[in-house]
Parts: structure tokens; sequence; C-alpha cells
């Protein structure tokens, strides 16, 4: 039995960045906590918690906590949270990932050049609720093929930095024939897209695929229904502990990919337990 | 045999407005040259040519025949060229349709706003070339499915008033994703849209369609080919004195439609003429 592990499976330049910080910031002070979880990684989360950093789940409970350092997310928070954290004198660090912070950017800038702002995205995830916030008032969220909003003269488009460049194809294409003018921030993050590209090459050649990373992670359910579409037999696990052994009876070759949010030591443990099954590594190309 | 006239057969907007005041110019003044025809109707240019106002192909010939009063057609003329126009002292009576003008203002502003200018159309049709001396060096033209250029990290989508809006739509889903910034102005006239569309309705409840217009005007010849792509027996003349009985033998319903520079008195005569041969009229809708 084969293991093919994918070369772009696991943490994102965003997310290394973040946790890095995370736990430096750890080792230097007291009373550390993160605005919701830093990442979708309950693994991560309770790692950090180990080290001393707390989950707070809204400004109210970092006050009831004593909070003194406040650490946002890869993903970023709403603008209001964000002027409410310095109002309230916490200390900030702020982890949100550049490029979500660059498509915060253009959310605005949008939205003060008078664009109708349309986000490609799904509306629940902290990610679309932070851009939502900086392109104000009459913002239209918008999922793949769902149904479009009244289109105005003049609409500016931004995107959750994790949604497939297929939505953001259709999207326009839909969009262009209703407006006089569009302007469209492409804010897909390449890291995703290549992510996406290279598990479905390794989907592709492989009998079965172990997807490993956060229930709770947009991105590593996204790579898990990508497998699937392709047929193959997908399992999404979160840590080494859920592999059975009898999933890969009769399997010749399994491949192995993570979300963006995945560390590094999770994915080396789901690999280590599939050689414990008799697997023998090979690197993705 | 009865005959269905489209409503929206004929003159346009921009071309109404450019004949009317090219015959007014005509009843005002003496030595009255378009350079270039005003619109590609050869029987307009005859009439007009009645009244006096000649057609010149170049600056050189204009200076030659000691034009007085130089009249700019309908599709534009290149930047250059107005600008030389002003300076030997012409009296100009720039006749442009406004929305192609429109067009050739946002191909400037894509320019001075740094993007890599990218004009749907034909490279060939003067109203093209106009946009693309607003667009300065590096623009490109694209038409269809042609191969794109390179595509820069901000580009700028400017159209021929006349490309179908399908065009439009698969040109934009296919640059986004390699770009980072896209700046769309939809430049297409509604009217060519309104007319293509009333055309493919009347065509697919037609057993023949006949297509009055210049054999030189794009969007007539387009008009035809969409009939033709319905795989109804389609024929594009530019007179009533071109058709032939022969055609309609065993045709219950005819359609008919003209392009935007095809003049009222040519679609009434080829009506009048598919009357004699047995036609009863009958409005679109």
């Amino acid at each position: 039995m084969k293991v093919v592990v994918g070369n772009k499976a696991g943490f994102c330049f965003g997310v290394k960045r973040a946790i890095d910080m995370a736990f430096e910031t750890a080792r230097n002070r007291k009373g550390v906590y993160t605005l919701g979880p830093i990442i979708h990684n309950p693994q991560v989360i309770e790692a950090l918690e180990r080290e001393g950093v707390g989950v707070a789940n809204s400004i109210g409970e970092l006050k009831d906590r004593k909070a003194g350092t406040v650490i946002v997310r890869t993903h970023g928070i709403p603008m209001e949270e964000m002027q409410r954290l310095v109002k309230e004198g916490f200390e900030l660090i702020d982890l949100t990932c550049p490029y979500v912070k660059k498509a915060q950017h253009y959310a605005k800038l949008l939205k003060e050049e008078g664009c109708q702002v349309i986000i490609l995205g799904d509306m629940e995830h902290p990610e679309v609720k932070g851009l939502m916030s900086y392109a104000g008032k009459g913002v239209a969220v918008v999922r793949g093929d769902q149904e479009l909003p009244q289109i105005k003269s003049k609409a500016g488009i931004v995107v959750q930095t994790t949604q497939p460049v297929e939505a953001l194809k259709k999207l326009v294409s839909r969009i262009v024939e209703h407006t006089k003018e569009m302007k469209v921030y492409n804010t897909i993050c390449s890291s995703t897209a290549l992510r996406l590209k290279e598990t479905e090459e390794v989907a592709r050649g492989a009998d079965a695929m172990v997807v490993v990373g956060g229930r709770n992670s947009a991105n590593t359910t996204q790579l898990a229904r990508l497998c699937e579409s392709l047929s193959v037999r997908t399992y999404h696990i979160e840590t080494a502990g859920e592999l059975k052994e009898e999933w890969f009876e009769k399997v010749e070759k399994i491949g192995l990919t993570a979300g963006a949010s995945t560390p590094d030591w999770i994915i080396k443990e789901v690999e280590n337990a599939l050689k414990e099954m008799g697997g023998s590594k090979n690197k993705w190309k």
C-alpha cells in the first residue's frame, strides 16, 4: 500500500505566520486570549490553550476574564469589533491573514468609490462577516449559483480568499450583463487554488483519500467535497486516532492531503499511522 | 404568405441622429465631406451625395478637394485624426455616436488609471480603430474565443458597442482568473442586443428571413449570421431589387429585419416588394 502525500497539504502562509506569532506571544505575556478560535482546528486551539492562550467568544467575555492581550484571528473580524477592542484598551496582536486584510481594504475601497459591493463567499464564514462590515450597508453576499441581487449600474466584487476560481468566473460572467461598470478584485488566495489543484491530481490517481483537518474548517471540507465529487472514497478526519484499518483493505494507493489550518504534526501522525498499517510513503511529484 | 417585420429593425438612435444632422448640414453649407462613409450603408451614402455631401477617405483627400466642413462618422475616428482635423482648420461636425464616444472616454480613462486595456471587438472595424487610439500603446484587441494576450495584474476592458453580450460574459470569465484587478466598462449598446433578441424571436417563428442592410455593415451581417445559426433560410440583401420570387415558393411566414444603418425607406421598399409577391404584413408583437 502506497501513501501519496500532497506537497501543498497543511498550513498556508497566513496560518503559519499567525500560529508562530501566537505561540511567541504566549511565551512573553500573561492574560492572552484570541477573540474566537484563531483558526478552524481544535487540536491547534488545545495546544495553544496548554501554553496559556485562551479563547473568548465575545468582547464581554474578554472583559469578564480580564484579558490583557487580544489576538485577532486569521479570518479577521468586523471593523466595528476591531474599533471596540481598541476603545476598550486591550493590547492587540492583529494576526488577520495579510490576504484577508487586503480583501477588507478592497471592500472598503469599493464602497468609497460608490459601488454596490458584492462579496462572493459564504455569509456564515467569519472572514465574510468581516468583509461585510468593511463593505458597509447594501452589501450583498452571493455564493456559487445562488440568485443574484438586483444589480446596480456600478458593481464592485470582492472574494472570500478561499473561494474556488470557477465560482468567480461564473459570477463575473453573470453580473457583467446587468451593469455598466464592474470592478473586480480577485482576492482568491493562490495557495487555496493550488492545494485544490494538487488534491484533484492526487485523488485522480488514488483508490482512497484521507483529508485531515478541522471539521469546522471550510477549506478542509472543500477538499473533502472535491475528492468525493471525483468518486474517490474519502475520509475526512481530524486526528490519526480516527483512522480504521478496515478502510484500507484492498486499497493500493492512498492519497493524503490537509487543509490550510492543519498543522504539520497532525499530518505527520496520520502519515505514520498509515505506515503502521503497511503503507510506504510516496511524495507527490 | 405573411411578412413579420421586427419593431427594432433599422436605424438606431446614434445613426438616426447622425443622418438627420448630415442632411441638415447639407442644406446649410457647401463643401461638406464625411471622412470615410458616415455609416455602413451604400444607399444612404448615395442619397447624401445627391444632397452634396461627399466622401473623402483621407485627410489628404479632404485637402485636395478643398473641403470646408468635415463630418465625423458615427463609428468615430482615431484621436490623432481628430486632432489633425482640428489643426488643419476644417469646421468639424462630430457625429460620433454618443455611446461610442463614451466607450472612447472609458478606453482613455482605463489607460490613465494604469490598466492594461483590452478591447473586445473586431480589430478591422473603424469603431475599434478609434477606441484603440484612446487606449494608447499596449492595447490588446480580442474577439470572441481568440487567444488572450498575457494578462497583467490590472486589466481594463471596454467593448465595441455592437458586440454580443455573450462574448463579453465569456471574456470576463476568461480574464478574471489571470488578474488581481479587473475593471470592465460594459459599453455594449442595448439597441444592438434588443435587435438581436427580437431577430432571434422572429426567425424562430419564420420559414425564411430577409435581412436588409449594407453588406459592409457589421451589425447587419451579425443579424444574418444569427438567423443562419438557427437553421432558417436567410437572405441578406441591400435593396428590394435583389429579392427573387422563387425564394419564397412554399414559404408561409417570412421574417423581415434590418441593421442599425438601414434607413426606413429601404425597409419599406422591401416590405412593399414582398407584399407584391403576395405577402400580407404582420407587425411583430
